[in-house]
């Protein structure tokens, strides 16, 4: 499909992605790049790519150029390699954000808009580093596209068939609309769950706490093992979704707290129920357990 | 050990005790009681009582009594089986609250005080009823008793006998502080997890949102599959400390809301770092995932 496949940020995501698009043959040659040299080395010795190059070297003679770093570095990145990019190249990113990463290319990447396809893959582990990549990460999983206006068609076209080969179900949406829904599903869920690790960690008691927690603690807080860079950035990035997330949970909760309060066990139990019939409804649906 | 174990409230944890104390060969007869006279065919038919009867029937040879139902239940029960309860038998409970429980004996079961050793198994799943019972729920698993002034010794020593022989680690603590502890760790999450469930499925596009909810989702939400009517009785029985938890809880996913509001990235990483690496820690040291 590709002669060359570049892909800027080669650890869990970027990994699987060199990994899925070598299963279906998708480029003849995918070359890595990243700041931690030992973590390429890895990558190259695991052979999730054959060859390693600076990002304004990579990119030179790139069909297909593939950003998942953590979205922080963005902006950067897209300066560095915007003057060595090919007019016919393909960029695609893997930001769990589209708002932030969509303003930084319009800034960076400007001369290559139309060639810039935003993309979210709805999949990832609480492992980071290229050690955790899995050829089948995206199998099944949802990668969102958020097209720009400026998109060429057969730019959308070639960024969609690019995440499909590599095993995914593509939807398209816009970047708001996007944001919006992450906040929701994803990022308020891991905030919550960072929030809850670091308020028992930082009792006097900690340690006695810790040892009786159990398997309700454990799936509640697996995604509190998750990147702390890539979550600060997510949370800096979808500020103004987060904050309003974080409000509306807020408020939920001190709904449940008030029927605490005034000993409501009739409602308590009508909140519990809907809830648990709606979590039971999701995991059949989606075969989740 | 016993002749007559009786156990009341035939569910996960009460079929889950039943299997572990016939594989320990604990009594030569298991009784069987509760509510729901369906539950009780299909706990016979599996063979994981040898007989049903009424509570106050059941207790009257008994040599353990095992009160097993939803908290919320249990001074009902206490005071129907306090008349009948032979003076060397031994009653324990696994009600995940202590303060209530306790409470509630020392109104029902006065006369019985001595031979009363308040338990907390700290086992589960988001299963309930007698069907999801496993005979190896307890095995290495803490089982908290709370014993009470009035304790005869040897009552506390077959109690914990007992739960040790059902493959558990027994501790020993007070009432108020296991109901602290648990608030903590267990009873505030399911909280949690109740509350976001219940937020997103109450929003005009809850469809689409549960839609692109992925693993992250699927592991903090688990425990809102959990009974509602034990998380009621919990939150209710649990009062003080839950009010107390949620308002610690909020007070910190304020700080970090504060964070994100004024973009303050640096601090913002040290405290997901800093909750990232207790999770980590906490997963490695107890075998966790």
């Amino acid at each position: 499909m590709f002669d060359k496949l570049v892909i800027i940020g080669v650890g869990l995501i970027g990994g699987s992605i060199a990994l899925a698009a070598r299963r279906a043959g998708l480029a003849h040659h995918i070359v890595g790049c990243g700041r931690a040299s030992e973590a390429l080395q890895e990558a190259l010795k695991l052979g999730v790519i054959d060859a390693t190059a600076t990002p304004v070297a990579a990119v030179k003679d790139a069909d297909f150029v593939l950003l998942a770093m953590p979205v922080g570095n963005m902006p950067q990145v897209m300066q560095d390699i915007a003057p060595h990019l090919p007019a016919h190249a393909i960029v695609t990113d893997a930001g769990s954000t589209k708002g932030d990463v969509i303003s930084a290319a319009r800034l960076h990447l400007a001369d290559h808009l139309s060639r810039f396809v935003p993309a979210h893959p709805i999949a990832g582990a609480e492992k980071s580093g290229v050690t955790a990549a899995r050829t089948e990460l995206f199998d099944h999983k949802n990668v969102v596209l958020t097209p720009l206006p400026e998109n060429d068609v057969d730019a959308v076209n070639l960024a969609t068939e690019f995440w499909r080969a590599c095993g995914a179900n593509v939807s398209l949406m816009s970047p708001a609309q996007h944001d919006r829904i992450f906040a929701a599903v994803s990022h308020l869920p891991h905030v919550l769950a960072f929030a809850l690790v670091e308020e028992i960690s930082r009792r006097p008691n900690a340690e006695q706490l810790f040892g009786f927690a159990a398997g309700g603690f454990r799936d509640f807080s697996r995604i509190a093992g998750s990147s702390p860079e890539m979550w600060r950035d997510i949370c800096l990035a979808n500020h103004d979704a987060m904050l309003a997330e974080i409000d509306a949970y807020t408020a939920r909760l001190n709904d449940i707290r008030r029927l605490i309060e005034s000993n409501d066990g009739k409602q308590l139990m009508t909140v519990f129920e809907h809830a648990r019939d709606a979590r039971t409804a999701w995991a059949e649906k989606f075969n989740q357990k």
